[in-house]
């Protein structure tokens, strides 16, 4: 019997196989090899030229945030199954005999475990609400954002990993500028994607809110508009994948984190996110696994 | 009354100052510049460059390991008090309701979690030793691996970070070049460092092992000679900062991951172990916060 592979796991094992990316044993958390990487680095870059042209405040985050943060920001309500939260040992000597005995049995020593002071960041942009707590400058604030984000939705999939890069301009200020920021960026976001030989097309989308709760969410999201993605055909032209988003937050952030335009509203806020793993990626698939041999024009965008 | 402040705290305030780390408030996380960034680039590259020298694969980590893969580690014994576990959330819509109820109560959601299949990567190299399972080929292999890292450990000492960037060259094979990889690495790594201005010491140490049952495993390490640090004066000369370490880690990886020599035995590994968020402060520490007034000959070995 012949067993067909999905097309995902098949584009996995051809990745694997070039030694693109390296099984850590865990679907969705995987090692980069140099090649790979030197592609990531190069759309960073691609993003980090866009920060420099709007005079953003650029942040190279750290792949957790204070729980305080990630609680105000309501994800629980929308995403828990996505979540990771870290735990930590806060035993004395006693606790770490039984805590050693339990590894060795293979049980649970989790159990003995606290939550920490710490979660897995879930998106790049959300450390930041808080540093910008108080009254902003006249015009609002760009930021340029990035790091490692964390989701728990393990797959064969390569492009939904459990441990990714997100690279994020974020602008938060002005209600009306928030609203430009996202419509603006959606269209540059799209153009920067289709000079790197990539065919992307912008569709209106909503989050993958969990459960009863947020099928109401979804609903809204999509009826006003707030979040529109960049998709592109990786492993199936039905069913595409998203590797931008453009987003209107509203007050989502600047209410429960205090942050104030300069006359003293609640500030608003927008983001363009890129999944930097998704477009490296996506460019491997439309160009070819060896990136020495890519059409001269996408190889001078990246790489020069 | 004047509250003399400590001298790490002092460090701290300083880069946060000078924007060159941004507070997420928890100690030991931080936001990076890209001026910090950009210091810490150069510092991986030096080892990038050694890394290419000595043919080793390249792998960069994401920030967390399989749970199989650190509970083979035996990291639980030494050091508990340092891990970070990630708990997910697997329940349906009832449990959801439960939590959003916590969450919005101030209460304890995290207790509704299930231990997930990860956990934050508390080295750089662990990841790399069951991606080594088998028969290596004759010479055994060197590897350049590098990534966030995690150690539960609050400071305000900013060169003591729960989340930081550690850059390996690591060996894997022979037990005579494990050994000769130790020592050949610790000279090299401590050139490096002087090159670049900084002032280090080679010293004989030991790991932070935990409570009663680590005092054992610190005595044994130090009598027979397997871990050395570079150690440098950040903030202060009686108590100085390792900002790199060399380590023969005999068959403790070989062992339990299943790894073989090119003739069948039990293969040694050992690492030269770099800090790049110290090296990084330290560099600032050093040179001043601002590169561009660096001296002349550090600036052309780091940004050249």
């Amino acid at each position: 019997m012949r067993i067909a592979a999905d097309p995902y796991t098949e584009l996995r094992n051809r990745l694997f196989e070039a030694e693109l990316l390296f099984s850590t044993g865990v679907d969705g958390l995987y090692g980069r090899s140099d090649t790979y990487q030197g592609i990531a680095d190069a759309v960073d870059h691609l993003m980090h030229r866009w920060g420099h042209d709007v005079g953003a405040t650029v942040v190279h985050l750290p792949p957790l945030i204070a729980r305080s943060t990630f609680d105000s920001t309501d994800y629980i309500r929308s995403f828990p199954d996505l979540v990771g939260s870290v735990h930590v040992f806060n035993g004395g000597d006693r606790d770490h005999v039984e805590l050693v005995r339990r590894v060795s049995a293979g049980g649970d020593w989790p159990a003995l475990l606290e939550p920490g002071e710490i979660v897995l960041s879930p998106a790049a942009c959300y450390s930041l609400y808080p540093m910008c707590a108080g009254r902003l400058p006249a015009g609002g604030r760009y930021f340029e954002v990035s790091g490692y984000c964390f989701r728990h939705e393990p797959s064969t999939d390569p492009t939904r990993m459990q441990a990714f890069k997100m690279h994020e301009i974020v602008y938060v200020g002005e209600p009306d500028t928030a609203q430009r920021h996202r419509d603006d960026s959606l269209a540059r976001g799209l153009s920067i994607l289709t000079d790197i030989g990539l065919d992307v097309t912008a569709t209106p989308a909503n989050d993958p809110f969990f459960g009863r709760l947020g099928a109401a969410l979804a609903a809204g999201q999509l009826d006003e508009g707030l979040k529109f993605e960049g998709v592109t055909a990786i492993c199936s032209d039905d069913r595409p994948t998203a590797v931008m988003s453009a987003n209107c937050h509203r007050d989502h952030f600047g209410a429960p984190f205090g942050i104030e335009t300069a006359t003293g509203a609640v500030a608003h806020s927008a983001c363009v996110g890129f999944g930097v793993d998704r477009i490296t990626i996506a460019l491997l698939v439309r160009h070819g696994l060896d990136p020495s041999t890519w059409p001269g024009p996408v190889r001078a965008r990246l790489f020069s």
